[in-house]
């Protein structure tokens, strides 16, 4: 109920329903160090009611237990002020002695259960913030200090993929870019992706090939699209320290004009040696990580070591849209740079990634999205998916993180989750189902 | 005018003015090694009004110079939105460098140059986010993640001090404390204190007489109070680091049991060293720093040679009330503890500071106050001053702030500000002028 009293707004914001949408969406077989992504990635659509009735949305990684998690979680939210509840449950994400270490190397993004406290809070502060930009007419953005940007830029994020567009049998979806397990397939893949939505970076996901054939990889990138575009290259620890050295060494020129190499390594030690041997040889490329580092707990380590130059920040994990302001500024103080990781994600995680990177000034590289790999057959929001356009997302006017959903299209995803066989992200199944039999994650595999 | 179109509301929050009045108030002759109080302090009232007729208001430290400043802000001011202002100002405060060195020693909080920008930057936020809980209906603390405190502890805050109660002539107030120049009159004003304000801390500006006489007045508070109450010791850089660790060691039990020794000398350098001669020694007692660590720029090198375990924040000068709680999050990260520091000041800083320390949990010490020091007659805020009970202000369920101004104070505030000779804070010269006119400030004096 909205009560104006004598020229003043006085809201009632409590929440009066917490739901966790369980969904599917086809995914094309790309492939990481980790393995193979499934037919079917899974994520989580949360709708926070107000008594009001203005409903307030997030999305967030799908699995069983992360369902049972915000069931579990309810009875502490219902009842409770959207302007409090994120306050309220910041315990759950800020009790972690400083240094304690959750740096990992093994777990998929979503899956690691030392985040889980950060993924569930994240969800709830985001749809608290979509809730209060609805009812007062805000973006969320503009909630939080207010915008730095208003066209929020995203990468090209290239894979090498087997040929197949996701999904499985009749419910299958067109294979839009192909096979790409060639230098040649991943420029053409890019090509594809800059021609659609105008992209200006490159996020090139590595550690699938042997590294001669990745070093080949980005230098047909260069070729192909110039100086002028970053690349970053990011093969989620494959590497020893010496083959991360080497290519570091090789790539020097490719990666050192405003892109950077990512996790070539495992583990805030190994990074920190690769970065003292390039800086021997004279290879000043920036080091980032979202795997060595990947909490605030991470920090104190990485900085004392310089093992990690740009932090990958992730609303969906470091805790949400506020956290994710902390880190820049702490990246800033400490002369870091900052950028954003991705996962397989519709367009409420984009929207919710673009309104934190407008809320974070010291952000200065082009954020990461899997979008291009999903399909307008999965989207949940209303009127379709969001448009990315000269590589940019814009942040509008529009109250909230701008966006609606369709309550068909989260049907059909939920039918999509019980129809699926999947109940958690597993590549490394995945490799050995679809690949090859015998395949483990060896690290470094070289 | 406030839009409510189909269940929500919109609001157009469009500043059409920015008022800054200076005004002087009456503050007793408290000492410290910067020098003396003058009769008056200077503050300055900013207003910031919306089309909408609601006005967000903040304090802020006061001068000629900074009244000059917020003159030359006003034309990026009027026209834009409150939700968008402070993102907007945010490169005043985040353009520089990482590891820029602001530390300094020699200014008295307010009157250093190189905290200008955050100190303007400082007080517009403040304002725009009273300005935006007016509007809603929430308190301040509820638009930045929500509270998570309803009650925050302020310290007793005795002063070495002349007899006087401040303010001139005709103008003067009465002497509520009377002189304290020995432990014993220290240990009456603290007793006086505790008993109108219920507080349960102590933080003992010193740095004021011969270190001997500080030592044995710590002793004496100790055993006038007890072990359960806390004791923060500030000299403001008087001691060299010698004496620092040889009163690091005497007052070891008196600091070390929930207190801290506050800038014993002057320096990022200076407090390392004392930090590892005391640790040498067996002594932990924490070192705080609101002199050598002032600003972000200051805390990579102060980390990494630990030379400050407890840092004091202040919305006033670390740039408002998000840089608060992203500076809170830093300590928390890297282990150290925060604190918070206070200036001569009226009760719209007593709420603004309040608001701050709930929307930033990592804040564990009692917040520092000037406050007892001041007097109703100077007070701005409607009704009067504002309760301090059990030693806590209390967060109500008022927007904003939770407070309005007296226009009829304020306007008397500024007849005061017209009338004193006083045009910048200078206690070096109060201190000439009224004990010793051959008085300077030597650092370190001991």
């Amino acid at each position: 109920m909205i009560v104006v009293e004598s020229g003043l707004g006085k809201f009632e914001m409590k929440i009066i329903d917490l739901r966790a949408h369980s969904i599917a969406i086809a995914d094309p077989p790309l492939r990481s160090s980790y393995g193979l992504h499934a037919p079917y990635a899974l994520r989580t659509i949360v709708e926070l009611e107000s008594e009001d009735g203005i409903v307030g949305i997030s999305e967030t990684h799908g699995s069983d237990a992360i369902a049972k998690a915000f069931h579990k979680l309810r009875s502490r939210i219902v009842g409770t002020d959207a302007y409090r509840l994120s306050g309220l449950l910041l315990p759950m994400i800020d009790t972690s002695a400083a240094g304690a270490d959750r740096s990992q190397t093994r777990y998929v993004p979503g899956e690691n259960p030392a985040d889980e406290a950060a993924r569930l809070y994240s969800a709830i502060e985001i749809a608290c913030l979509d809730l209060i930009g609805k009812s007062v007419g805000k973006p969320v953005c503009d909630l939080l200090g207010g915008r730095s940007r208003s066209e929020v830029p995203f990468s090209a994020y290239p894979f090498y993929k087997h040929s197949g567009g996701g999904g499985e049998g009749a419910d299958a979806r067109p294979d839009e870019y192909g096979e790409a397990l060639s230098p040649e397939q991943l420029v053409l893949q890019v090509n594809q992706m800059f021609a659609k939505y105008g992209f200006r970076e490159i996020k090139f996901k590595a550690g699938v090939l042997d590294p001669d054939k990745e070093i080949e990889t980005v230098r047909q990138l260069r070729a192909a699209f110039g100086p002028k575009i970053p690349i970053r290259l990011d093969p989620n620890c494959a590497w020893s320290v010496e083959t991360s050295v080497r290519i570091g060494m090789a790539l020097r020129e490719e990666l050192g004009n405003g892109g950077y190499l990512e996790d070539p390594t495992a583990s805030i030690p190994g990074m920190a040696q690769v970065r003292r041997k390039l800086l021997d040889i004279g290879v000043t490329t920036p080091l980032a990580s979202n795997v060595a580092v990947t909490s605030f707990g991470d920090l104190p380590e990485s900085i004392r070591t310089d093992a990690v130059q740009v932090v990958l920040c992730d609303p969906h994990y470091w805790g949400g849209i506020q956290q994710v302001q902390h880190l820049g500024k702490l990246c800033h103080t400490f002369g870091l740079g900052l950028s954003m990781h991705s996962n397989s994600h519709l367009g409420v995680s984009l929207m919710a990634m673009a309104h934190a990177a407008a809320a974070t000034p010291q952000l200065t590289y082009a954020c990461d999205t899997h979008y291009p790999w999903q399909s307008e057959k999965d989207e949940v929001v209303a009127g379709g998916r969001v448009p990315i356009v000269n590589g940019c997302v814009k942040i509008s006017e529009k109250p909230g993180l701008g966006i609606e959903l369709d309550y068909d299209q989260l049907a059909r995803g939920r039918e999509r989750y019980t129809r699926c066989e999947y109940r958690k992200r597993d590549d490394e199944g995945e490799m050995r189902k679809h690949v090859d039999s015998n395949w483990r994650r060896i690290l470094p595999r070289w």
